[in-house]
């Protein structure tokens, strides 16, 4: 059964890729699993029959007969569970690459999403331009911690997980602020995940929602 | 093999259960599970020893024979893929418990965690107060959605689940600020969680640590 998934039908990042249905195309790729992709509206994504799936009306969303699910990490959880390719099948290193799969999400990701509520909804505040080097200083405290784990490996704990995945997508989001670049093991890992092959086809997918034109190839 | 975790020498919140170490006790107490609790200091949180178990230097850790954890969704996840009690066996609502889990560590938490950012890192700021209202407000947001979605259940998708378990330890946090008292469904649903034997015993323990009496009974 193909699923379908849901993603920006205008993209606010303007095809950069930085939206989170993003990583759920990705997950799909590395598994070599094709989906179809509903497209909705700001307006429609907060409409009753979205949130009928998504309860807080944001993208992606995932449906495969009965099941539906939301929130990214859980989506690409479930995908990582029923396909080879994103999780070890050593236990211990099964439930190490789980744990960097909630390590990006709830310790990396937080003073990055602070990062991008201070610029998009407080953007106009006069106290904004004060803060942003505090909230940068918890990014820089987090990213320093992150690359002394790394420190001279590839990914994260071994081969290439769904942990590193959601590390990879959660860092490109600090691109922008030129952050990443403080930190060149962490700028190369994320380049390391954007080389892959099923990053480069989900990439492309997402590109052509915003450029209109199918991918090449 | 009974594994090892780590709590707060000093709890900042006095014994209040809202550390992150509550959230393990919990699980292992649902799944009716011994664990043994090593204290750390502030100070030795950030050091090689233990950073070598947590590579941000937090709490809770989690040790069982070879395997090390950090992350308590990570740790929570893994007790509840091994023990039953937390995870339905059913495939599809064990994924929407799962999801559950994620919902509350990225979708609910993040606002949560920049009210307590504000108050205790940015607390001396003069732009502090006009800012409280903005935070309070994107918690709220998210309240609503959660309310809805919950309506009139005892719990997020059908039995107690450690979706459940994830979503009440984050809701807490809250109740200082008066905002969970605004959502009474909420309100009563933490109350719910709160009344289960085995939170009963889980913050019993993590009270004893800051009282230093054993729990009673």
């Amino acid at each position: 059964m193909i699923p379908t998934i849901t993603a920006f039908e205008s993209s606010p990042d303007r095809g950069q890729g930085l939206a989170r249905d993003m990583r759920v195309r990705w997950a799909l790729e590395e598994a070599g699993q094709p989906c179809d992709v509903r497209l909705v509206s700001f307006k429609a994504m907060k409409e009753p029959a979205h949130r009928a799936l998504h309860p807080f009306g944001q993208i992606p969303t995932y449906e495969e007969g009965e099941l539906v699910l939301f929130e990214s990490g859980a989506i690409v959880f479930h995908i990582a569970q029923h396909h080879a390719g994103l999780l070890p099948q050593d236990a211990n290193a099964r439930a190490r690459a789980i744990m960097w799969m909630f390590a990006a999400l709830n310790t990396v990701e937080p003073p990055i999403l602070e990062l991008q509520t201070a610029k998009f909804t407080e953007g106009d505040k006069p106290w904004t331009g004060e803060r942003l080097p505090l909230i940068k200083d918890r990014i820089r405290h987090r990213l320093g911690e992150l690359a002394v784990r790394l420190g001279e490996a590839d990914w994260l704990d071994g081969a290439f997980s769904a942990g590193d995945l959601m590390m990879v997508h959660t860092l490109q989001r600090l691109r922008p602020s030129g952050l990443l670049d403080e930190y060149p093991s962490l700028a190369a890992y994320v380049a390391r995940g954007e080389a892959r092959p099923a990053y480069k086809r989900a990439f492309a997918a997402q590109l052509a929602v915003f450029t209109g034109k199918p991918p090449a190839g």
